[in-house]
């Protein structure tokens, strides 16, 4: 994906991820908005990472989701593009994202 | 700003016009969710493009929101990095955006 295609993608997680921990979990939503909104793109080499980050989000009932792009441009209908996490505690973020570099 | 950063600035973008339109044209914002929730990103060649596009919103009373960056990293405190325009109609949007290239 070119550079504003990554972009668009990391927007569809962003506006998603305030939805969805804003349903579930509206006052860590509360406290991510009101200090700074801090947000971080991580790499991942490949959709496996995507499986095994699920997987350690729902033990640890972290908010996921995942964007599938509808294919209108670039890559395959349906491509997995991004992992949204949190907003969630640092502290937890860190544990299970910490081995990926910065994107 | 390398590519995360970028996917990050926007990230920023996404979340606030999606604040700002709920609160001034709720009505924009549920049939922009209801519709695949469509974002294009393109590119500025510098901050006056800002300036010029900021003027013509406010005349055509399209939502916006410019993202200046808390310069943490990468860039100076306080850079202009993203204008947000809408979610708005797609004529009037791209009525003052038509001429810039997709980043």
């Amino acid at each position: 994906m070119g550079k504003g295609k990554i972009a668009a993608q990391v927007g569809h997680a962003s506006v998603e991820s305030f939805l969805r921990t804003g349903s579930t979990h509206p006052h860590l939503l509360d406290a991510w908005l009101a200090s700074g909104q801090k947000k971080i793109c991580l790499k991942a080499k490949d959709e496996d990472v995507f499986e095994t980050l699920i997987t350690q989000a729902k033990r640890d009932n972290i908010p996921f989701h995942l964007i599938r792009d509808a294919g209108h441009t670039q890559i395959p209908s349906g491509s997995k593009t991004v992992l949204a996490l949190g907003p969630y505690g640092e502290e937890e973020l860190d544990s299970i994202t910490g081995e990926l570099k910065l994107l």
